[in-house]
């Protein structure tokens, strides 16, 4: 094989894989919003599972190998993008290839049939239930840490499946270091019980929709190269590069929820949209990793969305719409969507102790791939831990160890991405504030500056830098912590103390 | 290749072919309900386009010649299925191997180009703007019956390939008796000049959707197995068997613009919805033609739903909803919704109209096609045409020749299909009224014993049967466009003379 017939043959290669994935994206963005009859979930799930199916087969077949490996023995001949293709398309090739085919195959049927067991468990508040899931589960993932193969904890062949260059040391010292200054700051706040008024009210639909439009337009996410839908579980996901799309739920008791959840769909959305179009053909044009791109939705969300004159900004739209707000001034609004209190779903946390309720997962999954605890053990040590870190016991299992769909999806190795995206974020917002007025393009109703700058140090670079190169290019220094810790602190102190 | 051989790889060809197509159709529910932004339409096209060439490049391999082949030199060892499965990829597959992939390649190219280009020329009304695109795509087509062979006429190639079975012979005699009959009968209705009321004012869209909700649950259309969107131009497409989903659009100035357009995607749906389960996994779950496809949509807007017991039945919803129809009558409303007038413009003909636009744009083709006429002539053949069989002349070239999307989308041969199918409608319901109480069941609102002979007789067997079998089998004869031409003889004479 040439050289440019490498190049052509990868190019074909890539050009299929949008498009089943196109189509896969649309699938279930159709799923999710208009909602799947049921007598058709059968058809529709075997030409999803051939889709799927025909992806891994274009990709995984002896002559793209052969391509792949003929690029990378000319590579100095290669543009800086070609070269960086050929270091994803192989990385992708290898770990694919890595796991035995009928595993790949044995491990979907398990997850397939884990799924409603997981939710009648939930439901019925029974462990023991989906505990043989979660065992043949556990099973697999440590295989998947030989077949990955790691340095040090196994774990880090998980960690690294999600987010590039993550390992076992660098969360533990993030975690201390969470550990170290939140837990007391919390307890602290707990004592000082100085709440901020609750907001609870009835809250118009059709008002919170035009509340939606001014927060999309105010916040900088493209609708023109979008679109906003309706789904029980709000995501982001893109079509094509100019096609991006949102989702929100709308609760009539909860105003903030639809509020958050657009903005944080906003973030992730901004980040795809503004890749460089070029990325695309070279399969370059995808987030550099899940961290990443959760970095761009939690400092949107926290960073922006829950800052002080966000709410001086936000305050008068919500007066407009809802007679609730109408004794209201700034700072009670700042101080409401800044609640700081133990709570026991991950989901529903606020950015105080969000991190918290990661920690409590990930160091059961640390233990659980190290063989150090098995999925006996689980319930009891998830009470313990939310009691020790957060200061709150489960009174049941379903705001227990059963909440998170993730083991039973075969998710190890996930959870951290949020804990660590949000403190990349931070970091990224402290280099950006030194040149960037935030405060002012809030208060201008007009974000795009800051989307400049994120634009120019994280989204157009798309998966061309790693999340360490990113953070080292963008702030100078590579991931810290501290940054995302002091941040909290300050913030929290000068709220609550 | 041994028969199990054959039969699994068909097998699996039909299985990709399900999922491509799936995807597709989705692709396009997505596009005409939401839109697409117009940035994303390269990507989205791209992606489109090597779905659609997948779909072909996975029907037309040397494989599946070779298994169609295997099990033709097998034939009675197979099930009725397997051997109808055989007789329609055989069929589709030596069609598609007729034409020069080249030559397909640079006809999509040149229909491609010429939509565009047809949507200014009809805006600006310059034939002539269009005129050397309709020459290539006219050329293309004589070749087409060419490779596709035919007896005595060259476009019984193109009517056969959209009607099975239908030829010149066929529609000759089909639309001379329509001439003989409905040409007179528009005269004697026109000098009698006793039109009905019209319907004219402002019907509001959430009340319009309310009515919808009624006509489908009235009609029979499983929503529970689909979904209703809203579009610029209604059509009705199937994702799965168990998911076939209509769409309409509302005009706030004209109520039975939505209500008929509901009624006839409803009869394309309930024909989808009802084909055997078990045909899609042998290619059969699919119309036995658009002429019977046309003639299920049509039974149901135009033989019910412009029935008299229909008018009754609909008038207290519309009374409900709209003061418009406050001092309305049943008979007058069975009358407004019968108008019988010459027009220029035929997706807005009336049932007994219809079919002469139908026949100015068959006798047009095929002159085209035999070479009696080119396309320099068609602005004024058309005219006069129109002026022969309806008694009107186009004052523009926008109500006239350059009024339909088909020509310049390479669709000759396809018109014919819209009066054929509505004739086969009529003639079906001449048979069926002999055993089910048709206006019984209207007034019960309660169409299903009408469902359930449709279905015995012509949706449950998808493609096993050709369009001569269905009628041959349901009514005990041929094709005979008597029943049509008799049925709007004695509804319009009753109506209006």
């Amino acid at each position: 094989m040439t050289k440019s017939e490498a190049l052509e043959l990868l190019s074909e290669k890539i050009e299929a894989m949008t498009a089943l994935q196109m189509a896969g994206s649309l699938i279930n963005w159709d799923a999710a919003t208009l909602g799947v009859p049921k007598k058709s979930l059968p058809a529709r799930s075997a030409s999803m599972g051939w889709l799927e199916g025909e992806h891994f087969r274009y990709f995984i077949s002896a002559d793209t190998l052969e391509a792949i490996e003929t690029l990378e023995a000319c590579e100095t001949e290669l543009s800086e993008h070609e070269q960086l293709m050929v270091r994803e398309l192989g990385l992708e090739y290898r770990k694919l290839k890595a796991v035995p085919e009928e595993e790949v195959e044995a491990f979907g049927a398990l997850v397939a049939e884990a799924q409603p067991v997981w939710e009648t468990a939930r439901e019925k508040r029974d462990f023991e239930m989906i505990q043989p899931y979660y065992e043949k589960i556990l099973i697999y993932q440590r295989k998947l840490c030989d077949w990955y193969g790691y340095e040090n904890h196994p774990y880090n062949a998980l960690l690294n499946d999600y987010e590039r260059g993550a390992n076992v040391e660098m969360l533990d010292g993030f975690f201390t270091q969470l550990r170290k200054s939140i837990v007391p700051l919390l307890k602290k706040i707990i004592e000082k019980n100085n709440q901020p008024a609750e907001i609870k009210g009835n809250f118009s639909v059709e008002k919170q929709k035009e509340l939606t439009a001014w927060l999309v337009k105010m916040v900088g996410y493209d609708l023109s190269r979008g679109k906003i839908g309706e789904v029980e579980h709000p995501f982001c996901t893109t079509i094509t590069r100019n096609d991006v799309r949102i989702t929100t739920k709308y609760h009539e008791d909860n105003v903030l929820s639809s509020i958050y959840s657009i903005i944080h769909e906003c973030g992730h959305a901004i980040y795809e949209q503004n890749m460089a179009a070029e990325l695309d053909k070279y399969y370059l044009g995808d987030c550099a990793s899940m961290g990443i791109h959760e970095s761009q939705s939690r400092l949107y969300e926290n960073m922006i969305g829950r800052s002080r004159p966000f709410a001086a900004q936000i305050l008068p739209e919500l007066r407009k719409s809802f007679d609730f707000f109408a004794d209201w001034n700034e700072d009670m609004l700042y101080r409401a969507i800044n609640v700081a209190k133990p709570s026991l779903i991950r989901i529903e946390a606020d950015e105080l102790t969000y991190a918290l309720h990661v920690m409590v997962r990930y160091e059961l999954e640390k233990a659980l791939i190290s063989g150090e605890i098995e999925v006996a053990d689980l319930p009891k040590l998830w009470a313990d831990k939310y009691e020790e870190l957060i200061g709150v016991r489960p009174s049941n299992l379903a705001e227990g160890v059963l909440q998170d769909v993730h083991w039973s999806a075969g998710l190890f190795g996930y959870f951290p991405t949020y804990a660590v995206g949000t403190a990349y974020g931070v970091q990224l917002l402290n280099t950006m504030k030194k040149t960037v007025d935030i405060d002012k393009a809030i208060l201008n109703n007009d974000l795009s500056p800051i989307t400049a700058w994120l634009t120019e140090n994280v989204h157009k670079h798309g998966k061309m830098l790693t999340p360490a190169e990113i953070l080292e290019k963008a702030t100078g220094e590579p991931f810290n912590a501290k940054y995302y810790v002091e941040y909290l602190a300050e913030k929290f102190t000068d709220l609550y103390l």
